[in-house]
């Protein structure tokens, strides 16, 4: 008789994580490169299709590499769970890796409570997720989105095309134009991943269930003063781009205060001087503004009034400036509807859940396109990600795991 | 009958800056590339003895390169003028090579106009004043201030020794320690230095008389926070080391409000922060701070002001910092009679003169440990020094330089 709860086994989960992480691990650094259809990258994909296969499961790939492992009935929709394989280079154990383990191992506790869910459940290993070239290509081309203008202009940091990295893996770029699934095939997409920042941490709270990811508005700006010699030039004479800069940073706690919410996000993360000489003042200061907020129209008027500050700075130091908008991306609403249901199977399992942003993005951002999706966060110790220092406690994990597991029991079980 | 108002000769001057600037030139740049030692710094040398000594003039080398060119009595005390020939990579044609060929054109103007003076008047191209070392080689020998432990460890930005490059050229860098002109050998030191600020020019006055050199403090800092994710760290749990160096920054203008003077000089000319990514809050950011004062006690309070906003800040960001002050250059005050000759003189003259501080370090300032010193500026276009837009009006040179004679003549001829 088959057992309504199914547990997951936490040995288990820690085996496939431990495997999935024996791919592209430098010793050196302890850090992790399986860059978007890098060889590690590809290798490891192979990987967990064997390990899935060999264990019975029904194991699929698509044209961009995503890896579909199945349970249940071999047609029909899906509800499916999964993250990412890929890696930024020297990222973390778990960022990505994580979600797919725990996908993995939810269908397994299934089998092995003999559960026969009315709906196929789906682990995915998604794609290409960490942006080599500029987008989360795997989930992009689950739901549809990639267009065959992107893919020829899609290049890496290095200048390496997306087309010529597919290829020297044997792939097919424009396959990737037929992998979309069709609306309706995905009932449901829920992704768990680390939360890469330290609000959990701090409040104790073992799960976190987002509600929306943040957009993310990516300003750079350049200001342009006079290099001239910092001891022959008064104070009032000078044209000093960081001193524009600096007041720029200064005004950053007001705009949040007056305009934003405990949601806005501004940072200034890139600085670049000329001449950057100790006893020359600074006649160009290049530099980025990332702001991010759940609420477009705040990012609007953030934005706005970041403009407005280099605008009067560079006005105020005698400056020339440019600020140019590099990209855009709106915020997205996960589905209100799955995160009540996360929340109440947290709650049954008698675990405290945060309703909270994503301030980072991730494949259950772009899956919300198609279906229904959620977002479940667990702890990462002193917010640390894209490191080899990531890490999250082996207790939240497993917390965090069985929440997904009890839910893709309900959304697969409970047809209504 | 000689003539007691002997004229610089301005095509003749023009001459001799021209045939200086024949070396090192790049024409790629339009800079100027003669430093301490190279092969160009010692042409040039070479070429100014020999145009000197065709011309009928004697001409000397000591241990340093430094080059004397001599007009009057053979024996006995001289006063002296000149400036440097060597170059800072790339730098202007006027920095330094203006103030040799003004010397010797008072020398020839006085030859010309039958001008038999009381004590010799000797023109000098110092060696090595920009520092490619770390010192004023040049006048440092001359003044006696060279040390063999100093010659021992200096070396350039590459790492090549004093002794190696001087070695290279055939010299003896030891020798140097016996370069020093004896106390009451030099009765006065003048020299002629483009301003390479912008007030002569912004107040459309021909003529700076320096009373003093601003003394240099030179601080490294170093503040060190958490580098996070700029999506998933919410503004109230960072340590956002660029915030920390932004609030130092946004202090400056107060420090020098509440403690300094018109003639307080503070800046932050170069900034690195790790790991500028835009996408990631800055966990360290090290910066210099250079500042400047031409009274101590001054220089010192602000030094401490600066300290004390680094920690400050550094405590309300959570911020770790370190603070090293790599050198300290004390204010020199120049000689008090010789600025008021010089007054006198470019008063007599009609030309319009400010009193003001030097910003920057000359041959002057540590000529002034061996004799009274003094230091004529003309303007710079721009405030613009150390580059090939580098630019002085020619009739404001022929201005300084008739005032550079005037004082010269006055001080060789008027023995009391």
């Amino acid at each position: 008789m088959p057992s309504l709860r199914p547990a997951i086994d936490g040995a288990r989960l820690r085996k496939t994580l431990d495997g999935i992480n024996a791919f592209g691990h430098n010793p050196q650094t302890g850090g992790y490169n399986r860059q978007g259809f890098s060889d590690a990258d590809m290798a490891v994909r192979r990987w967990f299709e064997e390990e899935a296969r060999t264990d019975g499961f029904k194991v699929r790939r698509d044209a961009a590499a995503n890896v579909f492992v199945r349970y249940g009935p071999a047609e029909g929709p899906c509800v499916m769970s999964g993250s990412h394989l890929d890696t930024v280079p020297e990222g973390g154990a778990f960022d990505g890796a994580l979600g797919v383990a725990v996908a993995w191992e939810a269908l397994r506790a299934m089998r092995d409570a003999g559960i026969t869910p009315a709906i196929a459940v789906e682990a995915v290993a998604t794609a290409e997720e960490e942006g080599r070239f500029g987008g989360m290509l795997g989930s992009q081309a689950i739901t549809g989105k990639v267009t065959r203008q992107w893919i020829d202009q899609a290049t890496d940091a290095t200048g390496e095309t997306l087309a010529a990295a597919m290829r020297a893996q044997g792939l097919d770029p424009y396959a990737v134009l037929d992998a979309a699934r069709p609306a309706g095939t995905i009932k449901a997409f829920v992704e768990l991943h680390i939360e890469q920042g330290p609000v959990l941490e701090a409040g104790g709270t073992p799960i976190g269930i987002a509600h929306s990811v943040s957009g993310v508005s990516y300003i750079a700006a350049r200001m342009e003063g006079r290099a001239n010699h910092s001891g022959t030039t008064p104070m009032d004479m000078r044209a000093d781009a960081f001193r524009g800069l600096a007041d720029v940073a200064a005004d950053i706690p007001s705009l949040i205060e007056t305009i934003g919410t405990d949601q806005s996000r501004i940072t200034i993360g890139k600085v670049d001087l000329e001449p950057n000489f100790p006893h020359t003042i600074p006649g160009i200061a290049e530099f980025t503004i990332i702001i991010r907020d759940t609420d477009e129209s705040i990012m609007q008027a953030l934005t706005d009034a970041v403009r407005a500050s280099i605008e009067s700075a560079a006005r105020r130091h005698g400056l020339g400036h440019t600020v140019e908008t590099k990209s855009w991306l709106a915020p997205v609403a996960l589905d209100g509807r799955l995160e009540k249901l996360l929340g109440e199977e947290a709650k049954a399992l008698g675990l405290a859940a945060q309703s909270m942003p994503s301030g980072a993005g991730h494949d259950a951002q772009t899956m919300q396109s198609l279906c229904p999706s959620a977002l479940v966060f667990v702890p990462s110790r002193n917010g640390i990600s894209h490191a080899p220092e990531e890490w999250t406690d082996w207790a939240d994990i497993e917390k965090g795991a069985q929440l997904v597991l009890n839910a893709l029991v309900r959304l697969s079980c409970e047809t209504n």
